[in-house]
């Protein structure tokens, strides 16, 4: 049972580790009571730009790659997911920052490249790369693709021949574990469309298959054990149950000539748990990092192998806490839900067009009141968007001071990862700007969408 | 339990209550065993518009706000409800047909008077609608407004003053009456973001507030009582229910100087259903058409008051049927789940990207072979997408000829509704173009996105 927020006071109090490093309520001076972040009042963010609106901390983006950079010994076993959240400007920062990105399809290869991240530190995944999207990642010395099926091993190695180059790879393999928050789960068969069984011997001969195909350089094995993970274990077992396969790899193939001495990369993915809300902590990277690296040595002393590289793959680690949503509230309206009791409904100007995590994973968001701070008594509420669907929620439930009105600012926390990404323009609500700020200057790193571009997408 | 196919015979046949009207695969000539609609050789339309595409069936469309003009005794009181799938295109067909039209946001309406769509046909929905949006409803002259709030009636009154105007308007109502396919529960009190509550007198109290309002004309009452009905049964305890609060409106404001002799209009929403998959059957429009205006008039007589006009609001019922998404196979690859147990994984260079419902709902879906007739036993089988997230399926359980191979098409049926609309640009991959096709003809409606028009975005 989540703990809810106990008082006034409490809501006007920012939970620091749920919003980005840079904002905070103002104690003092003229915007005494309001948030500020990047050192810009919030009130004029939206006067500026509108609502709603993205608005991105550019410190707290390069505070985490850092972090994570120095964690895992180097930038460059540190991809940032860029699914979480992709633009130009965040792929320059990654780049700034000495991490490595990975890419998981076409578009995402192209933005990065047009951004002027060096192919030599990207990553190429998907489950169903076209040879258009393997072509340019070849073209291009992408670092390593991640293979997903015998059929990819084998357009790949053609492609590669056709460029006239050879392509480094890791072998995306399903391990049996799955970690969902605190717990994982160890199976042996996995039903999902990536990668290959490590139960069933397919992750053995797709490595093998990859060792044998032309143009193809088998660099290491890769795994993801799930999303939002707040324990080391999970991944621990996935590198444990993926150096046994290693050993394996290195005794099968040391009987023919050319054994795989390439062999050097073990990728253990994503997934590392953010704080959506105030009574969540998020993973302890260092902790984690130290933890991962530890393990991995000693799998590798018993399995008798030398150490791999360790890559990770976070997003939403990185992206998630740099971004709120802002939204201005419009209908306040008290429902009758049963004899006596009412629930106030609170709407804003978005929905789950900026933001489908709610209706789509029941995610759980927190929410403030960002021009003010407020003092009315807490009332149970439910935060709603402007679409045409009872569905659209973006917070399902939450205690909310009684004397918030039409016209206040309302932000969300910890929208950086996967809002913007997956944002539609459903009832014809298009998407909001993303506002960059840092250091008392606000600016647009992505406009707002209008109708305009709506209509000149019809012929 | 869903009835699954039966045989290769059986997935080749395409099962026409599923599909657009104009599509069948040919059994003679040059394009034998292949799919057309509208005429046209769907290989045609992939070499030329390229995959994934959505093709819509003009004839389809059309047909379809026919046969419900005509039950419901005409074009005006059906209004189509344009967050399923609205271009201008679209608006164009239905206002050909004589049909009104329903937007739920300003950006809707914005793109009906684009396309040169009558206001004084158009019904204005929306739980949080701005001022602005209020506005630009009243200077065109929108037919009516649906009003969602007090705050909202205290706005329009405002808004309409400010232009010199009166607007028409209906009550949105719960009635505590909700329908899931084939059946409806009937509660007293309602714990959603739309409208006003019938049993606590919410309702009662609004409709008063619209008569006493300047600049406000209380025209009738509106509810919306699910989505994908197949009985007429929960609409017509709905209009019932609301009837009983006409009665009592017009015995209360009889008292009145000025009683509401403009109460003339019971909507009573969407919500029809439609086949997705080859076991269903739409909900027979003509009957619940004839059923609900014999209830309605029944239900005025029992409570003395002169019979309303009854509006009625499809979008899926028009849109859905009208429309396929075409893909390209990809990876195949077979995956042991358990001992001796594999599951076929297809996928497709789309997914959750432009459909979302199997993510959001658990919808199902419908897939064929498009160019060509299959001929493999068939196999448990998962439709899959090209995006970075293990719970990007289209079709979760199907049985398909094990000879589906890269390169085919792959059709789903039925996705002209909250598809396109709802559809977003996760993993950047850009939307894809909506192809019209009639009478041999196809051409394009809605081009596909692309990385350009990204970066465009990007300052």
């Amino acid at each position: 049972m989540r703990r809810r927020t106990a008082s006034t006071a409490e809501f006007n109090a920012i939970p620091a580790h749920v919003y980005p490093l840079t904002l905070r309520r103002e104690t003092a001076g003229e915007h005494r009571g309001e948030v500020t972040i990047g050192g810009v009042p919030i009130t004029e963010i939206a006067e500026t730009f509108g609502t709603p609106a993205f608005v991105m901390d550019e410190e707290d983006f390069r505070t985490r790659c850092r972090r994570l950079a120095k964690a895992f010994g180097g930038g460059h076993f540190v991809h940032y997911a860029s699914k979480a959240f992709l633009s130009k400007t965040v792929a320059r920062w990654a780049m700034e920052e000495g991490l490595s990105l990975d890419v998981a399809s076409l578009g995402e290869l192209q933005v990065a490249l047009a951004a002027g991240f060096p192919a030599e530190r990207i990553t190429v995944h998907g489950n169903n790369k076209s040879p258009e999207f393997l072509r340019l990642a070849v073209s291009e010395g992408a670092e390593l693709i991640v293979v997903d099926s015998l059929q990819e091993i084998e357009t790949l190695s053609t492609v590669a021949g056709e460029l006239g180059k050879s392509q480094d790879v890791l072998v995306r393999v399903t391990p049996g574990v799955h970690v969902d928050t605190h717990e994982f789960i160890a199976t042996s068969h996995e039903d999902q469309k990536f990668g290959f069984s490590l139960a069933s011997g397919a992750a053995h001969h797709a490595a093998m298959a990859c060792h044998a195909a032309d143009g193809v350089r088998l660099r290491g094995l890769h795994c993801h054990v799930g999303s939002q993970v707040f324990e080391a274990s999970g991944f621990a077992l996935a590198a444990e149950r993926l150096l046994g396969l290693w050993k394996q790899l290195l005794d099968s193939t040391a009987t023919l000539s050319d054994a795989p001495t390439s062999l050097d990369t073990l990728d253990l993915g994503g997934g590392y748990g953010i704080a959506y809300m105030p009574d969540q902590e998020a993973l302890d990277v260092e902790e984690v990092a130290s933890e991962l690296k530890s393990k991995v040595r000693k799998a590798a002393e018993a399995a008798g192998v030398p150490e791999p590289k360790l890559n990770v793959e976070p997003g939403r680690a990185i992206a998630g806490p740099s971004m709120i949503t802002l939204y201005r509230v419009g209908t306040v309206k008290d429902v009758e839900v049963a004899e006596g009791m009412t629930r106030r409904y609170i709407s804003v100007d978005g929905g789950m067009s900026d933001n489908i995590r709610p209706a789509l994973y029941q995610a759980e968001y927190d929410c403030r009141v960002a021009n003010r701070e407020v003092d009315g008594e807490l009332l149970p509420t439910r935060i709603v968007g402007s679409h045409c669907e009872s569905g659209d929620v973006l917070v399902n439930d939450a205690l909310v001071p009684e004397d918030v009105r039409p016209g206040d600012l309302l932000m969300i926390g910890a929208t950086g990862a996967y809002c913007y990404a997956m944002a539609s323009r459903y009832n014809m609500m298009t998407r909001p700007p993303v506002v960059r700020v840092a250091a008392g200057e606000a600016r647009l790193m992505i406009r707002r969408e209008t109708i305009d571009d709506v209509l000149a997408l019809e012929e």
